[in-house]
């Protein structure tokens, strides 16, 4: 489906090797055939467009790298109107432009929160204004000295029962909300949050809808300072949006534009909950968590698509046919590559299962069932942190494993790198959100036996009886091929080391403190069973029906080695725990060596089958046509220093140095 | 010995809970006292003057930042003469600067290659030349498509016995030598390593001299095809550096500028070895990876400084006397802090060791004993691997560890990350040498029990019966408190996971394609043979005697924390080769735990004895005097988005977007 454009296909060799149908696995990534078709053209809508071109971004100033953003941003904006584009189209072109922008946080963030927060009315008076980005708006939650303790936050809302406002006030430097994107220089309005105070007393923490910017001139209005926070990690990345700095000094916004939805503050200064329960919310976040763990699916995708390419590409040392071996087919490297290409689809096929959970529990919400929330609550953290943290490092270790061309800006990894390590801290750092996890194992290991059964992805807790007992009963390599074995494993580590915890934490007279005494433990319980989630999620997939020939067999394998690549990983929690021993888990690397061998032939397909265009993985190592070398060399010659033969700053610093005839020097 | 300025020292109470005299400590960490004084009046002198200020570089334009750099790196020299410094001195002085630039290359190797492969007629001709300034050079090794395999180089050098020169050449696209750091836009000479070619036949790899530009107006010489290779990671960071591309064709250079030490090409055209060992020049290897570990010391301590000091100034949750907890105090962050302190000072105590080896294996080469060159060649290519790899994950890990503010530019975490891991792959790439590591000890188990006792730090395999069958003794935490203890259970692990690789390699007919297939586990074996080496370097540093009140005690509660938590990472490996129980490694997880909390009130003060001034750090969250969120604000406000209110691209392209009124959307 992807034309190669002026040639030969130096991959062409690696493609026919390929065991199964690829354009299969396309839908299959995809999610289905409507989701890859909207995706395949949409990419090709922004890849065939010269004002969506990437080159040269990481080369520009930050004036000049934001100015261009907005440009990009106002021609998608009039693209998508003038092709009528739907939502889901729109989302789609916005994905492969490519560039993060104040757009995301509008429509990924202060849409979503007027919709989630606010009254019918509140809605009715401020989505069309935002769907028409006749505002544009950006949510300011985090503080200077705040980050995620919200309950922390300094900023206050006073109601003033006088004139019906509320007063929005920065008390400190360190109340000054600070990271917020949109909010530097773009945003006309945002989602303030702040404690809310009427009459003296205090009620939690609230969002408030605060206009910045004034729609004529676009000036900061009267007590409003709104600033940029400046350079981030990384060339390009994400110094493209405008993260923020906001101080307001008694600012005064009308009553209602406090987001109402759950608690209601009248005209006469009484504070009421309404009977829509708070509960709602998490639905937003069980969303919002989902695309979470589908972008980095994607992210991590990208990057194993360029280190795979690229190491079919390169060769180093030995001898294949009189020529120097494929970086490929080192096992060292396949030891580094494969799990990560393996964890990209697992990754994906949990992004699937998790719109499935949030549809789910939106239901339920909406029946005012609310009794999956804890366990849905800890299970979408705990993905979230488990796949973004993998994913950051496994985007580093891909640009390791193209060597020392990795580090070029033109490999595309060190910008994906630096644009993708946010989601680590983002939507709930990814420690605090472990030991959320953890919490709720505990919990769930304290209620064993008290009849209540555990649900969900906890369920397997329910069989604690047998879990702590049973033994790994492989005796060969091949025994790893069963997935209910790698599953049992896997549910027997995490019971164990959860149980342990639990009962560790007995010796402690104060829970809290034992908690926070054994954390870095609790943390890796909470891992082991995050893990468990994805293996399970994983093989369910696989026992569904899967089209297209021999899709099924490489997921599988793929499986495998997910799977017995976190065993050798975590081999400590798998002895330690006594559920298998040593001779096991040597024979669980045995297989993982044989897949591996599996995996290498097709390795080049399955990286096509995310069906990235050129344009979007924006690398010259990770081309479709493996023409990687005359590419890195003519990008090279772009850099605004080769503009000159002889370099601005030679007449002034090193002539006079090559000239300086020195006398006295000691050296 | 470090000054506050202008007020408040928010770490004040911090710095009171030390328990041991940081000076001693300061002395310990610089080497000696004498090395103390020139790294602190270096570091001082360059702190103090505004020609060398580090701010803003990240925000710099290209050719901006390569300017501002010659201009630094003009003004160093004109310093260093000015103030007749010694080598050492003005050593530490570019180190203060914390630039990389092209003097990097000229001192770091175009000179040492001469003086290591220049004949003693060269070395006369050429260093003065080089130690004046008034050539500058670099080393031109690694080509477009070959890295690590320096015999897989394709540049060629053939002589011309007709004109009694050699004609350089770079036959293919993939052949342009391509990295080299200096050679883009500021060397006048480089040292181009190319096939010897006499006669028709070849003769290796050797190095070269060749003029690139010319001394009067800079432009390239004829048939020199010369330019930077563009942007790499990060902001500032290697940009400052101009790695170069370079085509030469047919170039021709005189005869005698073949560096001759070891190899002569007469003028008649023969080919002759020299008297003088090819072996020295694993010397100069040892020297450079020696710096290396040294250098990774450094970057992992100012990592570890900027986060230990934001991570006791940072409150999130919890509560402490009315106030959100300090992070440095949650176990987590300890648990992933403390043994990246731990590990920036057992980097330091073997980089120390280094030199030592350095001196002992020169002494042995002008005698001609080359029985140590092996096993040093092991042990140096190990060190460089472990330590660089640890260094790099090490300064991301402080960089999470400072939460959302870490992403920051003004926090110095990015750039200091950035202009890092080249370290991982430059002067061999750490999996190449792992495996080399591997090959040795492969070797020398082969050759256990043939009488031939293994040397240095391989010397515990000749306990092997004893290794092999011994099993740890503790019994309670406080066991682990012994280093002999300590030492075992990492001998035990390496030789038994050595052991077990040679025995798996035996069922190969072809030993190399069974190297090969174990590749991953080899070098994980190399791994844990290179951890032993630290720590029974660590533990050999500790059985001196060490001045300063409880400056022993502190690398005593190191030493622990290193140790313990690499048992606790690697879990898998000791439990697999059987040494340990997994309730011994519970009582070393306990351990560590009250290890936390012994380095806890001296954290601070262990970070201060790395005696770095703030311009050296170059870290709004790592300030000596913790008054970090001001900072924070002030630079914000610099970047040049903020030098206008309304941002340039408003007009343009933000207003059209807000006064659009849509008819047709679908949205």
């Amino acid at each position: 489906m992807m034309e190669i454009q002026g040639g030969v296909d130096f991959l062409a060799e690696e493609r026919k090797s390929a065991k199964f149908d690829v354009d299969a696995m396309k839908i299959m990534w995809a999610g289905g055939q409507h989701q890859f078709q909207v995706a395949d053209r949409m990419a090709r809508l922004v890849a065939s467009d010269p004002e969506f071109n990437k080159e040269g971004r990481v080369r520009l100033e930050r004036r000049e790298l934001i100015k261009n953003t907005l440009r990009k941003a106002a021609h998608a904006w009039k693209r998508i109107n003038e092709l009528r584009l739907t939502e889901e189209e729109a989302q789609q072109m916005r994905l492969f432009v490519d560039e993060p922008s104040f757009t995301d946080l509008h429509w990924g963030m202060f849409i979503p929160a007027i919709k989630g927060q606010g009254t019918d009315e509140q809605q009715r008076k401020w989505l069309p204004l935002a769907y028409r980005m006749q505002i544009i708006g950006c949510y300011a939650q985090t503080e200077l000295g705040h980050g995620s303790n919200v309950q922390g936050l300094e900023t206050t809302a006073t109601f003033d029962p006088e004139t019906d406002e509320f007063v929005i006030h920065s008390p400190t430097l360190t109340s000054s909300k600070w990271w917020p994107g949109g909010l530097g220089k773009v945003s006309t309005h945002a989602i303030v949050y702040a404690r809310l105070i009427v009459d003296g007393q205090e009620h939690g923490v609230h969002g408030f809808i605060v206009q910045l910017r004034s729609l004529d001139d676009h000036l900061p209005l009267p007590g409003i300072t709104v600033g940029d926070i400046g350079m981030k990690f990384g060339n390009g990345a994400y110094n493209t949006m405008d993260n923020g700095v906001l101080r307001l000094e008694h600012v005064r916004i009308p009553r209602d534009q406090m987001l109402m939805r759950v608690l209601q503050v009248t005209r006469e200064g009484k504070v009421a909950e309404s009977d829509v329960p708070r509960q709602l919310i998490y639905g937003t976040m069980v969303f919002i968590r989902q695309t979470i763990v589908s972008d980095a699916s994607r992210a991590l995708s990208k990057a194993v698509c360029i280190a795979t390419r690229y190491s079919a590409v390169r060769r180093q040392f030995g001898s294949q046919n009189g020529r120097e071996t494929q970086v490929i087919d080192y096992k060292t490297q396949q030891n580094r590559l494969f799990p990560l290409l393996a964890s990209a689809y697992a990754y994906r096929v949990v992004g699937e299962w998790l719109k499935w959970l949030y549809v789910d529990v939106t239901k339920r919400l909406q029946d005012k069932d609310f009794s999956t929330l804890p366990e849905v609550h800890a299970c979408t953290a705990g993905l979230k942190s488990l796949t973004t943290s993998a994913t950051a490092d496994g985007i580093e270790e891909c640009r390791k494993l193209c060597g020392g061309h990795g580090y070029l800006c033109s490999s595309g990894l060190p910008e994906l790198f630096a644009v993708y390590v946010p989601a680590c801290t983002y939507e709930g750092d990814n420690v605090v959100l472990q030991l959320q996890v953890a919490r709720f194992l505990m919990k769930t290991v304290a209620q064993l036996g008290s009849g209540k059964q555990p649900v969900g992805t906890v369920a397997y807790m329910g069989r604690a009886e047998h879990l702590m007992q049973s033994r790994c009963s492989a005796h060969k390599a091949e025994d790893w091929l069963n997935p209910d074995a790698v599953i049992e494993a896997f549910e027997a580590r995490s019971l164990r080391m959860s149980v342990a915890c639990a009962q560790n934490l007995r010796s402690f007279s104060n829970q809290e403190e034992g908690f926070q005494e054994l954390s870095a433990d609790l943390a890796g319980a909470a891992a082991a069973h995050c893990q468990l989630i994805v293996v399970s999620k994983f093989a369910e997939k696989l026992r569904k029906d899967i089209p297209g020939d021999g899709v099924k067999e490489q997921l599988e394998a793929l499986f495998g080695v997910y799977a017995l690549s976190i065993i050798k990983k975590h081999l400590g929690d798998f002895l330690a725990t006594g559920y298998m021993t040593p001779k096991q888990a040597s024979l669980a690397n045995d297989h993982l060596r044989s897949l591996y061998s599996q995996v290498r032939p097709n390795a080049i397909a399955l990286v096509d089958a995310f069906n990235y265009t050129d344009h979007f993985l924006g690398s010259a190592l990770g081309r479709y046509d493996g023409n990687v070398y005359p590419k890195l060399y003519e990008e090279a010659w772009k850099d605004p220093m080769n503009q000159s033969v002889v370099l601005d700053g030679y007449q002034e610093y090193v002539r006079p140095m090559l000239k300086l005839q020195l006398r006295n020097s000691r050296l």
